[in-house]
This record gives C-alpha cells, sequence and structure tokens, in this order.
C-alpha cells in the first residue's frame, strides 16, 4: 500500500491543520483521522470523518438539551442496558466515514450491507491502477471437506507455488491487455467502461462508505467472525481496534452482548436448563437435528 | 419555547468549550451548533451535531486522499453538475443530526421518510409537557373549496375564535385528566402507556433525528414546498436556512436544480416545443387532461 | 369493528372469484385473503396480498430455474439452517400487504419499523371516523413500580371506573369539537388538516402495510414480545398466527431460533459453563451487573 | 443463454400447472412468467413472482377495503395524478421478482440500488460456469473523446477484432486456470473463495433480485437512460417491456412524467418564459455556466 508522495502530502498537510469546533470530540478517534492503516497486500482503511461519541449514544436517548448522563459511569451502564435490550436507536445516533482499499471480490462482499452510503472509483471514468490481491502463503487454503463454503489446510509445496504463479501471471497478462486495449497509440483505444472487464476480481478498487453506529456493529459482527472469509475479516478486525479507539463503552458492550454473545435455541436453552438439573442429554433426547447438535456441542462440550 | 434555566445552562455550557478537531468544519453552521431556533408556538430546531461541508461532498465524489478540488470555484462547479445529473451518493457523505420539538400531528407526517434515524422522547416511560400548538390567527383557514387536502380563506370573526377556544379548552382538559390518571396521590395511578392515550394531536413531543444530506434535500423539497401542510413547512423552511449556511454550494445548487426547478412532462415539453415555434396550443391539442393543462398553463400562461 | 355493509359486500366480492394464476400458491394464506380478524375493540388486521411461500425460500436460496428443493423435509432443513445462521436474504424473498386499522398512539409505535411500505388514510384528505379504543377492564393497568415504561397490577374499583370514563368522554367531546369545527353549516369550516389536531392518541385509523418476511419476521420478535405494550401485542399476536398458516417451516424456524431463543451474553454464557462444571456462581463472581444478575437469574434460578 | 434441458423441464413444469388464487392477477404478467428472455449474449430475465396490478395501486392509495376506483378509466386518471404529484407510496404496493442472468461488471452497477432484495449466486460454495460476456461488434465501442464516462464511435477493423481476440483468449484462460486451481486431481484444490478472484469481470453470475414498483422505476428511469452503460441498459429496456404488460397505466405515466419528462432549472425556466415572451437568449444572458448551456441547447435549440 505504498501511498504516492502527493497523496502522502495531502494527508500530512489534513492533519496538520487542527481547528476549532464545538462538536463532540473523541481523542481515540482524532488519532485515526486520514492515517491510512494497511490490510491485506495493498489494501488500506482511513477514518475520513466521525460523528458522535459514547456521550452522544446517551444524549440521543435521553433527547437530553445537553450532554450524556451526569458521569462516565452512568453513561455506561445505559449503553450496556441498551445494547442489551437491543434499543438500537441510539447507537444509531453516531456516524463513521471511511475511505477503503480493496480487492473486487471483497468489495461485493460487502456491499451487500445495504444501510450504507458509498461512493466508489469508477471505471468508466477513470484508469484502475496495477494492484492485485495475491493471498500470503499462509492464507493459500485448500477447499474445506466438511464445509462447502470455508477453507480447510493451507496448500503445501509445488501446489502452493503453481497457484500463486498463475494468479500473478494471470493478473499481469489482464493488465497489460487492459492496458493495450485502452491505448489510442496508433489505434482508437477501447472504452473505459469496456476495457475494465477483463480485469479480474482480485485487482483493488476504492470507496468512501459511510454508516452509523448500530449498522457498522452489525457489519462487524458478521464480517469479523470466524465464518466470514478471511479477507474481509481482515478488514473487519482492523475496524473493530479503531471501533474501541472511537466509541469504548458502546465497542464493549457490543462485544459481550453480541460478538461473544452465545445464542441458545428454544431446544438447546431447554437442555442447558436440564443439564443443569443433572439430566444427561444426547441428540435424541435433545430435539435438536444432527447438526445443529454438532454444533450445540462444539459450543457446550 | 421556554427553555429551563437548567436546560439553557446546558446549552451554554455546550457553546463556551470549544476543542480541536482534525475533521472538516463548517463555520456557517458551527455558528447554529446547539441554539434553539423557535418555530410556531412551542416549537424549536437545534442542530446538534454534523459531518462534512462543500468540500467533502467533492472529496467523496472523487475518492481522493486529500480534501475537495483544488479551489472553492472548481467545489461549487463539481458540486452543480453532480445535482443536476441526479449523482445522489457525494451528498450522502455529509451528515447532519438536530434536536426537535414539535407537534405529534407534524411529527406524524415528518416520520414518514424513512432514510433518517431517529430518537423520539418517550411517553410510556417519561410524562409529556403541558405545551400544545394552537395556530395564530392568520393561520386559522377554512377548508379549501378546491384542494381536498388543502387550505382556504382564514376564518373571520366569531369562527376563528369558537375554533381557539375550543381547541385550547379541549388541550388543557384532557391535559388536566392525563395528570389525574396518572395521579398516585389517594389511587395507584394510571400506566404512562395508557394515560397518554388521552392526549391530542397538537401536544408537543420531541426527537433526536439525523439525516444525510441527500435525504435532507429530499425533505426539503417536499416539506418547503407550497402544498406541504404549513405547520411542517414552518420547520422545513428554517431548516433551509440552516442548511444554507452549512453547505453553500450544495444548497444553491438544490434550489436551482429541484427546488425552483420545473418538471414538464412529455407532453408539456412538446406543447412547449409547439409554442416556441409559434403554434398556439389548446388542451385538446396538448394530449393533457383538463386537470394536467390546468396545473401547466398556472406556470406557463 | 363493525364493516359497512358496502364493506362486507366489496370483501365478499373479492373472496368470490377465484383466478387462475402460475405463480406459488399457500393455501395456509388463501383463506386468510380479505377476511377481516378483529382486533382489540375496534381494530382489524386483513390480509389484502402475498408473495411466495416456503418453497420461494429455498428456491431464492438456491438461486434456483424451478421450485425449491425436491422435498418438503428438504426445503424445513435448509429453512431451518438459513434462520440459525442469520441467513437473512431468502426470507425477504417473501412479502405480505396487510390492512391494519389501529389506533394512533400503536400506529405510532408500529411506523418506527422504517423497512416496509406504507399508505395510510389522509385525515388532511378525509374526515376520521368515530372510533376510539378504550380498554377492556383486565388492561386497565396501574404504572408498573419496578419497570419505568411497564404496566403494573390492573386498577381496581373506582379509579378503573373513573379512568374509563375520562377516556371515554374526553373522546366523545373531542370528536364533537371536531365535527364542529369542520361544520360548513352556517360558517366557513376548519381545514381538516388542522381540526384534526383536536383528536386524542386512541382514535383509530387505517393503513395498508407491505413488508418482506424477514423484517416482518422482526416486527413480531419485537412486538410480539412480553416487554412490548399489551395493544401493538395484540396486533402482533395475530401476525404470528397469519405468518404461521403461511409459511409453516420458517415461522417454526423463528419460533426456535429467534422467539424462544435464549441470547447469552459472554459473561453469561462463561457463567453457565462454569455452573455446568459444577460451580456456585453469585453476582460477584460473575461479572455482571446487578441489573443483568437480575434478568439472568429470571431465566436460568 | 442455453438452458439445459433440465433447466427447461423445470420452467415448463412451473408453468403447466395454473393454480387457483384470490390474489389480484395481471394477466400481462402471468404470460411472462419463468420464461427466459434473453438478453446480451448469454444473459437472462424471469419474472418468478408479482404483487399486485393497477388496481392495487388505486386500492392503496384509497386505503380501501375493496379492489380500486369503480372504473379502469378512473384507475388510470388516479394513477397520473398520484405519478405527477410525487405520491410514490402507493406504487410501492406492487413488488416483483426476477431472475437475472448478467456480467459481474454489470451486477456490480445494478446492486447500487439498495432498495431491494437480492440473492446472488454463491462462488464460495459453487462453481461458476464457463459463460463470459463478449460485446457484439456493433457495441466494441471507442471511448468518447467528450464524455469521461462515455462510449465513442465502433471500433474499426483490426482494433475490434483485437479487442475481441484478447476478451476472448483472457476469459479462456482465466477459467481455465480457475479450474486447474479447484482440482483436486493429484493435488489439494484451492478453495472455491479464493478461486474465483482469477475470474474477470465479464463472467456471468446470476440472482434473485425483488424490488417494489417505485423503487424499479426508478431503476428504470436511470438505467434506461442513454446515459448508462449499454450492457444495463439492454436489461433495463427489457424490463420495461415486462413492466407496461403488468402494469400498464402505470408504466404510461411513468413514460409521460419521469422517463421522457424535461426537468428545467430555475435558471432554464426563466430562459424559457423569456424566449416564449420574443426575447432571444444567450448563454451570457441566461445565468447558465457553459456546460450546462449546451445541455440546455441540445433540448431546446
Amino acid at each position: 500500500m505504498p501511498l504516492t508522495a502527493e497523496q502522502q502530502a495531502e494527508i500530512d498537510q489534513q492533519r496538520a491543520t487542527p481547528r476549532q469546533t464545538l462538536r463532540a470530540v473523541s481523542e481515540g478517534m482524532e488519532a485515526h483521522l486520514y492515517v491510512p492503516h494497511p490490510v491485506l497486500d495493498h489494501g488500506l482503511v482511513r477514518v475520513v470523518d466521525y460523528m458522535g461519541d459514547d456521550a452522544a449514544i446517551c444524549q440521543a436517548a435521553r433527547v437530553s438539551y445537553g450532554t450524556g448522563t451526569k458521569s462516565v459511569q452512568n453513561d455506561e451502564g445505559l449503553i450496556r442496558y441498551l445494547m442489551r435490550h437491543w434499543h438500537s436507536t441510539p447507537f444509531e445516533m453516531c456516524e463513521v466515514k471511511f475511505h477503503v482499499k480493496l480487492p473486487v471480490f471483497v468489495a461485493r462482499q460487502w456491499i451487500r450491507h445495504r444501510t450504507a452510503n458509498v461512493n466508489e472509483y469508477s471505471a468508466r471514468y477513470s484508469i484502475l491502477d496495477r494492484e492485485f490481491y495475491l493471498p500470503a502463503p499462509d492464507q493459500l487454503a485448500a477447499q474445506s471437506a466438511q464445509n462447502n463454503q470455508g477453507r480447510g489446510e493451507v496448500l503445501a509445496g509445488d501446489e502452493a507455488q503453481r497457484v500463486l504463479d498463475l494468479l500473478r501471471e494471470d493478473a499481469m497478462r489482464s493488465y497489460d491487455h487492459y492496458e493495450a486495449m485502452l491505448s489510442q497509440d496508433g489505434q482508437q483505444g477501447l472504452a473505459r467502461e469496456l476495457a475494465r472487464m477483463n480485469l479480474p476480481a482480485n485487482i483493488y478498487t476504492q470507496w468512501y462508505w459511510k454508516v452509523d453506529l448500530h449498522n457498522l456493529l452489525h457489519f462487524l459482527r458478521l464480517r469479523a467472525d470466524a465464518h466470514a472469509q478471511y479477507e474481509i475479516r481482515a478488514y473487519a478486525d482492523l475496524m473493530c481496534d479503531i471501533t474501541r479507539d472511537w466509541v469504548p463503552a458502546a465497542f464493549n458492550a457490543f462485544r459481550d452482548y453480541r460478538m461473544d454473545a452465545v445464542s441458545l435455541s428454544a431446544q438447546g436453552a431447554a437442555a442447558l436448563k436440564r443439564r443443569l438439573a443433572g439430566e444427561a442429554i444426547t441428540q435424541e433426547t435433545s430435539g435438536m437435528g444432527a447438526r445443529e447438535w454438532r454444533e450445540f456441542q462444539a459450543v457446550w462440550g
């Protein structure tokens, strides 16, 4: 993710000129503003702007004239209560805007989260850069034998090398031909909106992505999860760190009541109650299907 | 809209403590922050927070590393181009949060705009204040004879007084009974979530309302319009002024290409072209229905 | 909820004229079509239209050319898997449209669910009917002493009667004055959009409400819950029955994995694991706050 | 777009088994149900389900107990009025579900319309087919010299052939390597979620796309427009035809008041009024910028 000197200068300039504001300020987030955090081999996440902090959540929950409750401790208790009882609207009162550089196949998963604002770099209008995602060796995984949409072991030896060579060579060749088709040197030059169709899904794109805190947390719950594809999880994990610095009370409540929470089905809750009462439960007596029983055992033994 | 001394003190405190930020700052909007602008007899609009400025629109449109274009003039040209060609996503990159106090019947119209975040004062949890909207004499209008959902002339003489008396007396009596039912003095006291059902639709409620600039402008186009009910228009008109101070280039483009724009149907455009070519057009030769023809003539003579 | 003879005739006519279609048909839902189900004292819920059935969920999940999987049993297994793992998009592929008559204070809670389409009867355009919600004696509850937004015991004796009298008399008087202000008999007559402000929140309104199955289930989870206000729960409970008849497999999965499911926080899950291992847990050793510990004990003893 | 025999059999079976329903039926839409309409070289659009018809729009606008107005003619007048005055909610009361097969770069534009439900064929879970979009000769266009995001003339002679050869060869090679990486023949086989990153943006994907009529028309206004990229326009044009067969009155109103309508800015409207009064207008006296003046002249001479 090497920035050009000009890009770095623009970032430096933005960070060099603090201004006065009457708005709520999160010091933890100010430290992140504009700074490019690297993700994968050429990707990045930058905070471009934010609105609100932990106190703003309480202020909205109380529809108050001033700031939140009287103390940080009260704010934290209220935030935990709101999160525990699914009162989501106060969390919608904070907003954040990211600049993200990401492979197209990650962008295609990401965009499925509809409750956000997006402005993507246009390949109809502009020419994309020659930057492609190539997995690090420890991420070059085989198809999972158990899970139709998961990864198994890391590829070994020659096979790993063959895969990397194919990915790299195809990316470079596709990009060479993209440039060749676009060229107006001795020919008309294909329209950019057509030439781009030759580029593979590991090419990097960029966008501005703006979202409220409630929907950001929902995104993080699904994408910082073990079932998410590693590549989007790399972005989500980083954004968890940023969110913790921005709204620490809200993030900790989210971690305890969503991320690290366990959902029990009606059958699962009943089975646990019987276990607590000393009964031994089997799949047959649990009322669960085979697959659900395996999932239950993975958590509860 | 008399604030309590405590509320005013909270507002003064917020305005008294500027802090440093690296974020985009709109000086025009800083002047509005927290200040209660009165609307109708007891209502208010206050800006509680905002994100972005005119340059942020351009920055998002270009997915750039720094701020917008090189000059304010270029920014303005780009913003007008984006507005004219319905490129709405860059305008979604600004956000604003209002505190609004408004009659319930206005809130019921307002909430129909779904693409916003709302936190309303809860009458299940709290007791509402004794504040009711009573129209000013010049707004006490008769039913329109032409328009099923509009107002006609202002009521004259005794009738106006009778209406105001009824509205005031019913409001006061309903509130007296609301308090009587809630009272735990010598009785159990009715649940707040039930007692509120006795209150009429001109009682004031409050909410935090957060929205992106694109959806705010859409709201303003519909609600600062001559067809909107006067009471919600009073809020929309004020919010137009605030928006102009916040993002002047975007607001002016909105005014020229949306608010003061004229939409011609296929038939209307054809009629105008024929007129420009010297032809006299009647409803019969225009291809328009009687009602549409009247609407066309109202604009074009 | 007495329908006029004309309304009943329109409903009878709609039910009398079956037509042929190639679309998916849910027999359970056909039986409900157009039939008004009474709710509260004057309210109703009617299914006006629907799209899809259990098989349509599977068909969408597989992006298939034909109908769902090969057997009803397979469909059910797939649906349970999708629900358990929060794959929500296939459930969005079914849609339902209701006609609902409901008190305004219930409508104000209901409308907070934004991901739906709504068309409400307009009191700017039309005159509302003289119909008000008055709680049945067993629903006339006192304010809860423990829960700021809940009900306690049912009101006893005279107090109940006083409350009912106040609610009825205020409603009737408000409506009398509404009519008096609207009247054009010997006066101009106040605009409908103004006169309505005199009507209390227990007056009935009506709307068409259209929603996809995923968002309907989310609505039902929150509103058919013990924490929801009784009056909206009455609607949600009825809609649960209708949904079970429409898409039985999806509804049963929803019941087991959402409605009757139990969510454990990180601390709660850890506490249960320690209990299963034989340890005795107190609030102090649980890592939970006092309120959360009470909520935990209420479920797990 | 050759369907397999099995797929065709599933479609034939669905069309062969009409059932009875009490719901609104659109005969024009029944004729389309399940039938694959070809688009581009391998794409398709199929109607999988629909809800409502022209009368349902009126029924919702009136919140009525029966069907729409008393006559088709009245329905049409009401629909034109609703469209002309931007009353959008009644149009949201119709819904349609499509099965679409489309190149990935078209899918990436399409998905930007957020107010819809989508279920896409998963390349994490399944293996994509060897089907790629290759432009027809008359669509192999050069970059526009005037418009940064448009097409110019069709490529001539050798250049066209070179482009087609590059696109075809790169697509085939990428797919060969995709299969080679996935193969478990003598090797572990790369995870599907990784192998797909080698596939270019002209590969075909498939999805179910469900949307209400209001948002469908908004999509069609932007994508069946001359400024839209040809490839997505091919889908939008076909969907216009389908929509006309489904809800003819709504579609005709849409055509007259949206698609073929002309929007005049404040300056444009003022200029036209002065012209009608006999004045000659130049860019200088019009108050328009150079670019806007050119756009104005293109319409009005």
